[in-house]
């Protein structure tokens, strides 16, 4: 029997660039790109790690202009397709145009779960300059299988490649991601692609599952390099896939060896699930709450875990900041009572 | 609906003692104790990495007499029960008398999978003394479902407790973990128990997958302190089972605290996937073969991953170690044709 395909999308370049404050030099990206790109990867991800021009004093500043990065990645990768990631509000058509011309041949389209719409214009005018186009559907946790479905129509409408779903809180269980991809498959003709971070320990678990449920498209970082616990283990999840007989067409020692020699010493810190994490992975919270939370906790005396489990409750997604406050000024009241 | 209970075995203390060169200290076994009996473990497990008297040349010494390790902490564990580990062969019948003397609850006698006879006058005796006693089959990815029931009921016939079941190389994917539990859980009376690695990521998935399987004790420790890549790391393994609506007993605030605030100071290194674990749970080889391979690998100018590789192709076990050189000569004659 004919192994079954899985494209290997490696985002180290693009979400490991939270972990490194977005610290990636020209040559640190050329010996990661290249490296990939030698053992077999599909796609390359590289930008700021919100995506391109996402560098500012609210998502932190790169440490080196990304077209600069892009111009560096273009030169060395042969095989594998060069993506970038655009947050629409934040990249703009001119900023995409921008980095085609610089080296990008593929752009991921990365919405909130339930705002496919606001990527309309963007993945249409990606395709009309030829690039491979993904629709990206961030804190998938958030919305219902089926509410996923019609979003995920909103991109195929518009000529998407293939459908991404990302657990960017690492909140899903197993069962969750099964439910999700395979509605999701049931439903769309288009490719479907799995993004997963580990604050659950369930990162290479729920790729698995998500590739049984029929996904082909699996993002994974080198070391797990990521915001928070992580993302999944790129050299992990190709040693798992090749014993269950898939074919990811990546070198398994080469990827072993990029992990190990190229990205290891690029990383600040080890990539762990530490307190913090597993709280946000368990509230199914976003990171950006998590200083708030931590001084909310202290003005009300709480325990920064109850307030995040209830805003994970009241499905509280990024710019709700403010509300925070709010939330534990009620905890505070009931604990009186 | 009533939750069903899962009994958390924390062996921090005992496997943990591995990752941190058995140094262990009465000042750190005391606060990591009382903080996991105060939180609501079930058993609490203390012991030299390789069983009760392991500390030696061989295996290494332990810094502090575990006897006195076993005092302290059984001077402040109230609820929980605090067992060791006794490997037949290593651990003899007066040190298990010695350990009962000083504090131990209970003890989990453990074999190589295939070799659960060398435990039955250990078991007997420990029964005998009023312990309560585990069958414990380690490597169990080494023997089929039908084999490891045949040498569960060894145990139970000794009148053993429970059977735990141990992926010491971290090498099984979820439906290997799978069709051993479900085997054992229809083939015996006893409860089970899943004892995990993370070399291949998947330690908290396939702790779950147990559980379904029927399993209601599962080992862990705090922040996944063990050898190599670790083991289930008891705090995410908590709030997964807490999210999937099992009843664990265990304060999740409480154990996040212990394993932030108390067992991760006393840590040399975090625990990762490193490229050596992963190597041996791809394989499946016992991580003492690790030195040997790398010595051989130099020699016949070989990768070490292939020599480890062929290993696990062998189902070469501990005490073998002088046959790498063997493997490895006939790897490199290979390549020369």
């Amino acid at each position: 029997m004919e192994k079954r395909k899985i494209n290997i999308v490696d985002t180290t370049l693009r979400d490991g660039s939270h972990a490194v404050s977005h610290s990636f030099t020209v040559d640190q990206v050329t010996a990661v790109a290249e490296g990939l790109d030698k053992v077999g990867v599909s796609l390359i991800e590289l930008s700021h790690g919100d995506g391109i021009t996402g560098s500012s004093v609210n998502y932190g500043f790169s440490k080196t202009n990304e077209i600069e990065l892009l111009k560096a990645a273009g030169k060395v990768v042969k095989n594998a397709k060069l993506t970038v990631l655009l947050l629409p509000g934040i990249g703009t058509i001119e900023d995409l145009q921008e980095a085609k011309e610089n080296g990008a041949q593929a752009v991921r389209v990365a919405t909130h779960v339930t705002e496919a719409d606001i990527a309309i214009q963007h993945i249409k005018y990606a395709k009309s300059i030829g690039m491979m186009t993904v629709g990206f559907l961030m804190m998938s946790h958030m919305a219902s299988p089926e509410k996923i479905v019609e979003q995920a129509k909103i991109f195929v409408d518009c000529g998407a490649d293939y459908i991404n779903l990302a657990d960017s809180a690492g909140y899903m269980l197993t069962d969750d991601v099964r439910a999700r991809v395979s509605a999701l498959q049931n439903a769309v003709d288009i490719p479907i692609g799995f993004h997963s971070h580990n604050n659950l320990g369930l990162s290479v678990a729920n790729s698995i599952a998500a590739v049984e449920e029929g996904a082909t498209y699996l993002d994974a970082t080198c070391r797990g390099l990521g915001a928070g616990a992580g993302n999944t283990q790129n050299e992990v999840l190709c040693a798992v896939l090749d014993r269950l007989g898939y074919d990811t067409e990546v070198n398994l020692n080469g990827i072993m060896d990029v992990a190990e020699e190229i990205v290891e010493p690029i990383m600040q810190r080890p990539q762990v699930i530490n307190t913090a994490s597993l709280m946000l992975g368990y509230a199914g919270v976003y990171s950006s709450f998590l200083l708030h939370t931590y001084k909310a906790a202290e003005k009300f005396r709480l325990n920064p875990r109850d307030i995040l489990v209830e805003l994970g409750k009241r499905r509280m997604v990024g710019g709700q900041e403010d509300m925070i406050i709010d939330v534990a000024f009620e905890l505070s009241q009931k604990n009186k009572k």
